[in-house]
This record gives C-alpha cells, structure tokens and sequence, in this order.
C-alpha cells in the first residue's frame, strides 16, 4: 500500500436468489417519483419487468418509464432521459439491466438539475457535479462491467463519435444494488463467456502496473483464481447456481474500486480494445479477449516478476528448474489454453477487422502510461497486427 | 456465495502517510461540539493529541474529553461516557485509538440518547438501537481488531463477569477512519505481533468452516497470504512502511463484513481465547495463537479438504505423491513454523494458565457451531490441556 488513498463505497447489496424481494425496503427511503430505465425490453420477457412494477406499485411509488437505453448509451438518448425526468418530476432512478443502463441512470442523475452540458461537463471537462443529484438504484441482469458498485459511467457522443467515461463519486455510486444469480441464466453463451472475460480484463488491468507488493495484488489473485475456477464449471453447466454467483460477486469487487487502491493500474487492453469496438461494433469482452494476449505477450520481458507471479499464484505453473521469462510465458500459455476453454475471441479479425483498419485503430489508441512500457505508435501498430493475424 | 446475503459498509477510509490532514474536511458534515474519546494517555507521549485536538480547534469544533477507555471497556466506563455526552450536548464521538476506543465510541454513540440499559438492550438483548444515535469517527492507532469499519462493540460488565458483544449495522459504523500506517511504529513488539496474529485468526475463524467454494475463499487465502509475506518482514524491520501498511490494510478488510458474505463461520478459537482471557488476563491476540493449532490439529480429520487447500493455496505447501490429510498436516506445520517467526505464544501456560483453571475455562468456553466439528465438553477440555502442556 505504497500510495496514499481515500477508500469509501456506501453501495448496499442485496444478493442471492429472489434478492429482488428487498426491493421494496430498498426504496423505502426515497421520494414516490421513481423514473424506471431500461435498455430493449428483454426484462419484459423474462419476467424482471412485471416483477419490479409490482412490487413499486405495492411500495406506493408512482412508476414512469425511459425505455430503449441502447448498449452504448448516447448524449441524444440522456438529454431524451433529462426531458422526461424532468416531466415527471422524478425523485428517483431505477435501472433494471446491464452495465450500459446503469452507467446511463448515473449519468441522468447527474444531469436532471444540471444547467450545463453534461457531455462537455462530466465527460469531456471530467468536472464533479455542483447541482443536486438524485439517487440511484440498480436492478442488475447482466454481470462483468462493475456498474453496480461503482462511480462509472460511460457515453457515446455519436456527432463527433467520442465514447468519454466518466467515474463520478461516492454520492452518485447505486444508492443500492440488487444482484440476483438467476436473472443472469438467460443471457446467450456469448454474452456469459464476453462479461467473464471482461471481468478477468478488469483485474488485470490493475494487476499488471507497479513494482510494489501490494495487499490489492494477492485479493486480484483471489479474484482471477474465483473467476477461473467458477468459469470452467459455468461454461459446461451454465445454470450451475454456485459458478455463476462467485462469477457475479467477483465481478462487483473486480471494480468497486477496492483493488487498485494504493497502487498504479494500467488499461492498456481497454484503450485497445475501445479502438476496435470503434471500427468493428464488436462486443466490448471479445475485443479485450482478441488484443490481450499479444498485448501482454509483447510487454512481458519488461514486467517479468509480475507475469512470473501471474503464472505461479493464478495459473499454479511449476516454477522450479526454468527461468523467471520461461515462468513468465507458461502463465500466459496457461491464460491461452483458459481463453479457448471459454471460447472467447483469440484474434480480431474473427470480430471483423481488416488490415486496411490498422492504421486507424491505431490512431484511436490512447496510449496510458501506467503499464511496464509506454508503447511507441509502432508497438501499438504491431500488437494489433499481431491479434489481426492471431489463429 | 450459496447464500443470500446483504452487504454494506458506508464507512469512508483516509488511507497512508499523514492521512490525519483529512480529519478536518472529514469532520465538516458534523456538528460543532465533538467528543474526544481515547485511551490510557499513549496519544499524548506520540505527539498524535496534539495534532487531532490542533486540526479540531483549527475545524472550529467545540472539544469535550472521555479519557480513560481501558482495554476492556466496562460498563461502568459507558455510563460515565454517556453522562459526559449528555452534559456537554456532544454531537460527534471521535475515537482516537485502537479497537477497545473504537469499540466503546459505537456503543457510547448507541446510548447517550437512549433511555433503555445499553447492556441489556444491545449486549444482552442483541437489539438494535431504536433511538437517535450519534456518528462516530476513528483515527486508528492500533491494528488488528477491524474495529475501524466495522460495527462490531465488546463491553464487559465486571459485576457478573460478562464480556459480551454486539455488532451493530451500518448506521454505527465509523463514518470515516484515518488509517496512518506509521501511527502504528510505537506499538511494542509484542503488541505488533498479537495484532498480526489477531489479523490471522479473524480470517481463520472465516475460512474453516462450510463445504461450498466461495470467492470469499479465495478473498481470505490473498489477505493470509499478503499477511503472512508482510509480518516477515515487518517482524525483521518493524519500521518497513510497505509491510506494515499492507498489514494495516489486510486488518481491515479481514473483519468488514466482506469475507464472511455468502458463508458460514466458526469463531471457536475465539471462544477459547475469551475463556483464557477471562482467567489469566493475557493479550488477546497471544490466547488466540496459543489456542490455534491444538484446536486446528484436533479438528482437522473432520474438515480435511479444507485444511488441504490451507496448505496448498496459504502455504505452498507441495501436495505430489501425499495424502489429503498429510498435506493439510503439512500446513499446520508451516502455520507453526510461521507462528514461531513471529514470537507468538505457542501454550496458555506461558500466558499464565494452570491445570487447575482447565476445568473453568471449559464451562466459560461458549460452542459455536459453525465450524467442521462441534465439540463436546471433553474435547474443550482435552484441547485447552493440550495448548497448556504444548511446547
């Protein structure tokens, strides 16, 4: 714990199968102008829905809507958001869904009294905001972004296509959040092996930084070891209750700012695989998936102890009798032999780019300075050709 | 995470270095009149008043003393506080100390507007309070109780020799801790080593117990291991900033709440040590050591895999060509060898136990039952004659 930190997450988490029927106490507290957002309408077929406006109308809370929060949510979709909050005079936000229409019900909250721009405010200017707020909630279906615990927030400005993120603070974090295993069970296979290795991406973009050894770096060991052990069961039995919820619990504490405390991080992947996503619409955990290895591969001799560490306390790779670099890269032969076990993207020309993209996505890298090497524009260049030609 | 669960912990931590420049924003929520409660006077000799009661005046707060709190705060000591609460109008309680402060600050702050006996009604009652209740804060000067972020209180009533816990919800616990590792430099040796091992045994108590396969699982093997690396150094060079703030770290978040979610617990070394405690008055930390591996060695037939896992993931310990039980025997041995690095008391003799109390120490040994045995009367006995007779 080398750095100086401030930790504080007032989240309070309901968990575990039915927590949905805490709902009604969780928003005791709260005002009877309860704004419901909510991305497609999948709850309304699985049942979510009609359970949540039950149990509001039972709570006495007058119910209004903001459907249609799309994946990346937009600055038109939250000024659209704004207009009808402030309509109805919403005292309130419940997001029920994914990471995107929890980021997008914080951005709202942020927004409804705002008298700026909160694209140029919050996202671009990254200013805290000086305007009341109001409260969030969070009724969670999908599992990997961490939304549900933490201050981020990210939107798309399509005009100019910028996707700027935001990590507001504590007030604005989910009042509470209630995350229920099951309501996970519907998602494709896709989507579940995607949000596992977005997971698995978060920690390691907090793992890989720093010389010091850190409290944090033994919990995110914990963490990937929970992640791999409850995946391996997941993808062969997918509605196995046990796998899913350790998946579901790491997935919050993967990102709820507890593990990078006092110590650097690095987000490298991210910043690539946002580049990607740019060009090919890709799901953003396949893209993480497709630049990770040779990401890592590529800056391994100049962080040698950690990916020994990596391969030894994670992969339990036999340490004895070889050198710390051949140590080193059987942890990363071990994370490859995981990756095809879940059958995530090895390349990113299977999420459709194309040579002719390179030069591009390249320019739409921002370069993070806190991993083991700053990468040159040409480092940049060859790890997504490396990935491009990835089989 | 098989079980259902609620997780919430508000309490904002200022982490590192002089964390104590934030005492005063962190006080500008609260009220003017604040009381200062702290222990024997050890603050005053570490230059550590001086600055809090410099940062009060300088935060314009009015300051009122409850000096005094003894290791094990009595009841008597309580309602001297609420006395001293009540005739001063305090509406803020600051803690400056260890976890014996910060234990009696929440219970102070659960009774000075009470109108019911704080012991009976939190103590022995185990009700929550229904009355206004003031916020508390900590600047900790000690580690190993968790004290700091949790809601746990032990107050003993010396008339019937009853030393009784509560832990109370998220409303008690500290609104904010300061957490400055270097506070901790002038602790003995001895005090060092029983906050380190009081650390150990509060994650035990939470890991030899259920059948399931918990991300808090792999949560508690990160902090055993952070821990065990760290006090080797710390127990060379106590003045090693890094290992000591990472053990300052691990203390927290060993008893938050976190690591029990979703599971069940034991704590039956902890009923042994308070049995110990009550008839030899040894350091807290010292009984639990001197208790744990007779009590692990005893117990471990019934929860071999568990042990065997200890061994592997805490210990390194090589399983090839070994039974599961002589594995899980192999950590214990580790766990000894450690525990012999450290300096902690291996036998309640050296604590000042003798033959003729085993049979007292038995009837003051409460049973739990969440660990993989429960004990009988004879195997309390026979496990508290085997710490006594251990070498």
């Amino acid at each position: 714990m080398l750095g100086n930190f401030t930790y504080h997450n007032p989240t309070k988490l309901y968990f575990g199968k039915d927590a949905i029927r805490n709902l009604k106490s969780a928003l005791a507290p709260y005002g009877k102008r309860v704004l419901l957002v909510y991305g497609g309408g999948s709850i309304k077929k699985n049942g979510i829905y009609d359970r949540v406006i039950s149990i509001l109308h039972e709570a006495g809370k007058e119910v209004y809507e903001d459907a249609g929060v799309m994946p990346n949510p937009t600055t038109d979709k939250l000024a659209e958001g704004i207009a009808r909050a402030r309509a109805h005079g919403a005292e309130f936000i419940l997001a029920v869904g994914g990471g995107s229409v929890c980021d997008y019900a914080k951005a709202l909250a942020a927004s409804v009294y705002a008298t700026c721009d909160p694209w140029e405010e919050y996202f671009v200017n990254q200013n805290e905001p000086t305007c009341k707020t109001l409260p969030v909630g969070c009724v969670l279906t999908m599992v990997g972004t961490g939304s549900e615990m933490n201050g981020g927030s990210v939107i798309t400005n399509p005009a100019i296509k910028q996707k700027n993120a935001h990590n507001f603070k504590a007030d604005l974090f989910p009042r509470f959040a209630i995350l229920d295993p099951t309501y996970t069970y519907t998602l494709p296979y896709e989507q579940m092996v995607a949000g596992i290795f977005d997971i698995f991406s978060h920690v390691c973009e907090q793992y890989f930084s720093g010389e010091d050894d850190n409290t944090s770096d033994y919990l995110m060991e914990g963490l990937l070891r929970s992640l791999i052990h409850s995946s391996r069961i997941a993808v062969k039995d997918p509605l196995d209750y046990e796998a899913r919820s350790n998946i579901m619990w790491t997935a919050t504490w993967a990102l709820n700012t507890l593990v990078s405390r006092g110590k650097a991080t690095d987000w490298m992947v991210h910043m690539f695989g946002h580049a990607v996503s740019a060009y090919t619409n890709a799901t953003h955990g396949m893209t993480l998936a497709a630049i990770s290895l040779p990401y890592y591969r590529h800056i391994l001799p100049y962080g040698v102890q950690k990916f020994k560490r990596f391969a030894v306390n994670v992969f339990d790779v036999d340490a004895a009798g070889k050198s710390d670099e051949e140590v080193a890269r059987e942890g990363l032969a071990a994370l490859e032999e995981w990756m095809r076990t879940l059958g995530v993207a090895m390349d990113i020309a299977s999420l459709g780019a194309t040579e002719d993209m390179i030069e591009g996505m390249a320019d739409a890298t921002f370069i993070n300075e806190g991993g083991y090497k700053i990468l040159s524009r040409d480092e940049v260049v060859a790890i997504l050709r490396e990935s491009l030609l990835a089989k």
